[in-house]
């Protein structure tokens, strides 16, 4: 699973825990809940609707197999999936994206269940600033940027996470994998 | 498409305006934005990791055509795609259920973007009060009934639409499938 791997510009093998032919999943640099991981296509677009049957049904397969996984992981009873398909519906690093959220029934992050929605913009408001900062040293030729190397700031409460931190829990996540 | 479609304990075959051997596309009865639909497994399971490979494969290809519809109906730019897999991330019906809002750029229903959510969580406490009243009645051995049947009080500027209204929206709909 060391194989490059890119979430829109950023370079993110790493991250990843789960990969198929047409599909990785991969942990956040700032998750929103314990567990918030996003599951993409490997092939960068942008909008769901470019996606080829096999990348789609690949992808949706991949949904269910990483909430599973996250599910058990965090001992969770629930999962929030949620995907801003294009720029009008707050889409943040152009490449199809499926936010996935372990929920809990007792001891939920979030005391009112929609609280989790203004945290997920906020969420790809980072992304997006983080993204910005990448597409413009892109132009520079220099090399594809680690999140933690663009989002050095944080106004928030959630820390942005170290590499390694991501590389563990991404280890870690790949001991429950099923099979 | 007339025959029996049940979504949870609501009967909504005359809602559809598609369908696959296992999978389904309803309007809504009180939609937070215009073509605000639901993609449904036709299967009634409240958990997506309970769908066969085949089943959720289906489900997410049928996410994708489906967002390809209403996007082009409503002249859209971009879709949130969203499911609460679970009572515990604020599932009202349990019945596997994508939530697609079709967006745009310039004139978006919401000023803020993320103000979409915060609607879909009324949404979903609205459909679980419903839900609530129709499966005291299937306890009593009556039909299953349609959403209005169930929703007629209305605190909100969002009016329950009539079978009749939805039925005209869900034929309208068709017309934009391809092939």
């Amino acid at each position: 699973m060391s194989s490059s791997l890119l979430f829109g510009t950023f370079e993110v093998s790493r991250q990843a825990f789960f990969r198929t032919a047409t599909t990785a999943a991969i942990v956040n640099l700032k998750p929103i809940v314990p567990g918030h991981v996003l599951v993409i296509p490997t092939r960068v677009v942008p909008r769901i609707s470019e996606l080829s049957p096999e990348e789609a049904s690949s992808l949706f397969l991949s949904v269910q197999t990483v909430g599973r996984i996250v599910e058990k992981a965090y001992n969770a009873d629930a999962l929030t999936i949620a995907c801003q398909d294009g720029k009008a519906a707050g889409q943040s690093v152009p490449h199809v994206h499926f936010h996935i959220l372990p929920r809990k029934l007792k001891g939920d992050h979030f005391v009112n269940n929609d609280d989790v929605y203004p945290e997920l913009e906020s969420h790809a408001q980072e992304l997006q600033q983080a993204f910005r900062i990448n597409a413009k040293s892109e132009s520079e030729n220099s090399a594809p940027k680690t999140f933690a190397e663009n989002l050095k700031v944080d106004n928030e409460d959630r820390k942005p996470r170290s590499v390694e931190e991501m590389e563990r829990e991404a280890s870690w996540l790949k001991g429950f994998m099923e099979g």
